[in-house]
């Protein structure tokens, strides 16, 4: 993957001016593009001192011309399409910031790398559903696909790991990767109040979008997942057989509960590396609250990696915002400009392996579970015995005020054990008469930093 | 800095060959050579298909050839003189993990340098007093000069700075850099026992060197600082400048008070950048104990950069230790044998501007501050008076425990104040008689994650 070697091949075309002026194209203009602008021209001379070579925006596209973004636009080319700014022999590397796995925001990553150009995304799932595709094209044309921004906003999560954690075979990635999320389950842990309260102050805060699916379902959590598995084990990933869970089913029981047995709990993206396959979840956790992971509060985000020698090492930063996520654009934009060129996924495309991803059930760990049980003489024993039967052990029950004939909550710790036991324990369990809600299970991660 | 420029010059000496096989001298057997020669020897492969080429360990130097450092040497050609290994032609790259500020791990740099190669080390006392000078000669010869192992172990920090946050202004950068300064002080506050008590144990665990200057009195980390200074603020800085405090003085008492404060006490390295100047200090500080970084326990470093756009960025991981320290060697070959270079100090060394370093007494902030008082009427008027006179406003005071007639301590935390006041203030109330002892005083930082 050296320089030369790419310039020694008479079917790729040139890879951008290495000297000179970097001509930067900018495609999409919301939070994230205009941020960018606002960087560049800011520090335009401290950039340059780093990039031995000054850079600058010199093409935007969107989608409306007029609306007020709080920057001049006059000094820049204007396209309708951004597909032809990021052909236009004006403009050297391209910017993709408008969004979304498909349509616009693909059709332009693909003509600039078609073009001979490096491109810079911060689009997660346009790269967690066809990174590998792209990066494939990227690595015959020469250029760099660079997505710094698409993970943990300003955190140098991919630089990070795929540079910075280079002599490491890693066991596993793990993260916080949503603040919103994180945010919610925050204030739900300070205020004692619902999810669904929570929800609506995000909303109204800005912190959560009109439709939160994405985030408080864990899907954006999952797109930024996939990018790290690949990274991490030179793997192509399938985000399809990724097993996701988002933040809605916990309670502010469970959190309190949760602060009782010494966790937090935290919507947790986890990437980890048996010898059978690849473990790959978005689920909460319950983590212990000594640990620096678990005073990752609010919109703040973090990545965990652990490698054979390195150890654990773990990132803390924002993971969202015009100013994060515009620093990792302009980092990657930096990298270009100083000639730095790294495989998309930290080795050539057509050497990543297809993940075997492992099914839920092959987990082993502890479980919380909580459930409603009617507060009657001869209920702990059915439970206990259903355990028994699936070599369950317990560590310890808590059971909080009585209220004999009513539902009451009785939480369960387990200690370690296979996901496929507790699926039968928590199936059998649910069916007893006196248990009145189907069980709530949440795993417990004590593997972090 | 491009690679065209530096070859477009005809008075640099080639840059080392970026195809084929990398090959690789290490001057310097200890625990971190033998460890990089193992994860070189172990990932082969896998790094191979990390950098697109093979990377090969060809041929050491150390003081004694038959000590059994656990590795077979068979393979490698033995040098007994370092600078000859730097300069045979058979070696592309140098790793220098001999140690020393002066002597023969500064003349192995200055020869690899000298006949083209680039150099990797973990050095940071050579780092940290001529690093500016090497820096230039390396600008000059066009190579890279690689030190991640100098600064946080396996932690990626001058990775994450100089290139993943490259995009911003830093105000500040704050670290936990000595592991073993923070394991006493974990130590001292889980066992509550006192200073010396636990620097021995340290010592037979291997976690503190027999002698333990360097570490417990915060040379190592004021090594380290000066080094990300001059990356975070493109400085060159003089390391006589700094403000050097270790922990010697931190009592079993003040970690007591610490933690019913709501504080942990932390050996902080802190470079600031202020309008006039940069502070830069390494001293034990108070943070607030539910942040991130006051639950880096034990050998664990942290490093917290603040920039402009990106906000607040932590990264916590080993601090010392074979596998780490090798782990961060092998990531600057890693970037080597990709092709990648980036000046030093993130721009070119010519260009770095001295430091312009502030006096502690231009800090602003809060302190701590314990008096071992004779418990007599009277005391805390003449202390307040004193505190008045200079300005000096109280958030508490704290005297548990009562002794007419005998010393006991007496906390104060202050308002927001100058160091410079409260250098006045203490000095008075170290001459006052009931003061027994002289005033111990602690910083108080907020500013971190």
């Amino acid at each position: 993957m050296t320089e030369d070697r790419n310039n020694g091949s008479p079917l790729r075309p040139a890879a951008p001016p290495k000297t000179g002026t970097l001509r930067i194209g900018i495609a999409g203009l919301g939070t994230v593009g205009a941020s960018a602008i606002k960087v560049l021209g800011d520090h335009a001379d401290l950039l340059a001192a780093r990039c031995g070579r000054p850079m600058q925006v010199t093409a935007v596209s969107a989608r409306n011309r007029d609306r007020d973004r709080g920057i001049d636009l006059a000094a820049f080319r204007w396209f309708d399409d951004p597909v032809a700014l990021a052909v236009d022999p004006s403009v050297d590397v391209v910017v993709e910031v408008i969004g979304g796995s498909d349509g616009p925001a693909r059709d332009v990553v693909e003509a600039a790398i078609g073009a001979g150009k490096s491109v810079v995304t911060a689009n997660k799932a346009l790269m967690a559903l066809h990174g590998p595709d792209l990066a494939r094209k990227a690595d015959a044309a020469g250029v760099t696909l660079a997505y710094e921004a698409a993970v943990a906003g300003g955190i140098p999560a991919i630089k990070g790991i795929r540079e910075g954690l280079a002599a490491n075979v890693f066991s596993s990635v793990v993260g916080i990767l949503n603040g919103t999320s994180n945010f919610i389950l925050t204030e739900m842990r300070e205020t004692g109040r619902d999810f669904n309260d929570v929800l609506a102050e995000a909303q109204q805060l800005g912190y959560a979008e009109a439709d939160p699916t994405f985030d408080v379902d864990g899907i954006d959590a999952a797109h930024k997942l996939a990018l790290l598995a690949a990274i991490a084990f030179n793997a192509d990933v399938d985000f399809g057989s990724l097993h996701i869970e988002g933040i809605r089913q916990i309670s502010a029981l469970d959190i309190a509960y949760a602060d009782e047995l010494g966790f937090r709990i935290k919507l947790l993206a986890i990437a980890r590396n048996d010898d059978a396959g690849l473990e790959l979840r978005v689920n909460p956790c319950m983590v212990p609250q000594d640990r620096p992971i678990a005073k990752v509060e609010g919109v703040f985000n973090a990545v965990q990696a652990s490698g054979d020698h390195v150890g654990q090492v773990m990132m803390v930063g924002q993971g969202a915002g015009g100013g994060p996520t515009a620093s990792a654009v302009v980092a990657d934009l930096v990298d270009i400009a100083r000639g730095l060129r790294v495989p998309t996924f930290g080795i050539p495309a057509d050497a990543l392996q297809p993940a075997t991803v492992l099914p839920t059930t092959s987990r082993s760990g502890e479980y919380y579970v909580r459930l409603m049980v009617v507060d009657r003489p001869g209920v702990i024993a059915d439970i206990t015995a259903i355990m028994r039967d699936q070599s369950v052990s317990v560590e310890s029950f808590l059971q909080r005020g009585r209220s004999p004939g009513d539902a009451v909550p009785l939480i369960i710790v387990t200690h370690d054990t296979t996901e496929a036991a507790m699926d039968r324990v928590l199936s059998a369990i649910g069916d007893l008469d006196h248990v009145v809600e189907p069980p709530k299970m949440i795993r417990i991660e004590r593997m972090v930093v």
